[in-house]
């Protein structure tokens, strides 16, 4: 499978602070190694910086001022989720195979029309509306199935799966 | 495949207004019927009727005033969506020769014990935090392959799937 990273675009930080950690934890949980916000807001590098040093990895958060400029200078395939794109399974194949790196963009309500020019890909996980946290989360886990199981190197903390209750153990 | 309904824990409406929307929304597309939530938010059931009336279908959304003996008197499965949990491919195939009712309930934060207690079945997708709109997806998409690609009638507005750009038309 390509490394795969993240572009969260059209973040508000009033608005969306919650929503844009949900995608940034799928991210990361799901495999991607990185994620681009294109506006900086502390509480979220900072939240998403406190479960990667408790959980362990190495996930990236960072900020990119210029997100247009980022993507058109992106080395590798563009792909964006929308929710008025093909089907993303038509692309799947053709993803999977491929040994570029893969950008994936998730935008926050309306994206300006660029985005759609720029991306080799605009596909759906349908078209209903649902949410960019969803649509991430089958996008990756149908490029890298099983990804949400991968372990993380170096954390302080682990669940032990349980049936019955919360048990989570410290490592260090 | 079971019928699946959802019930929304914890939910603050203040905190949590846009993170349950995205529960409920992916709730509607991926398959389930109903929502429960369990503090009354005229804002969410706002958004997620609007969603209904524009994009069809026949989802429900409500308030339990009392989650607890909601849960009590189920006639069915109850499944508990937690990071804490043993893995659901565990489960799903029990889950999907079910005839009964399935339940999933999903929490904001923690929530309080009865809700290990009360579940039939206590499952992660992967032990690593991430979101519960995520877990809601897989999950859902697991027990439905392509639920959401279903169809919903009597909506007025109709996604044509593009590969270059928003196309939308009425049908009324």
């Amino acid at each position: 499978m390509p490394e795969c990273e993240v572009l969260r675009l059209g973040h508000r930080p009033e608005r969306d602070k919650r929503i844009t950690t949900h995608v940034a934890l799928t991210a990361r949980a799901f495999g991607a190694t990185k994620i681009h916000i294109n506006r900086s807001d502390s509480r979220i590098v900072e939240t998403v910086s406190d479960v990667s040093e408790k959980f362990g990895g190495n996930f990236v958060i960072e900020t990119v001022s210029n997100p247009k400029a980022f993507v058109q200078s992106w080395e590798g395939l563009i792909l964006h989720l929308t929710m008025f794109g093909v089907p993303f399974g038509k692309r799947l194949g053709t993803i999977i195979k491929s040994k570029e790196p893969l950008l994936i963009i998730v935008g926050a309500e309306k994206v300006p029309p660029w985005v759609f020019e720029h991306s080799d890909y605009n596909v759906a996980v349908g078209n209903q509306p649902h949410s960019e946290v969803s649509a991430l989360a089958i996008l990756l886990s149908n490029i890298n199935p099983e990804g949400y199981n991968q372990t993380f190197e170096g954390g302080l903390l682990e669940v032990i799966p349980s049936s019955e209750r919360r048990n989570m153990i410290s490592k260090k």
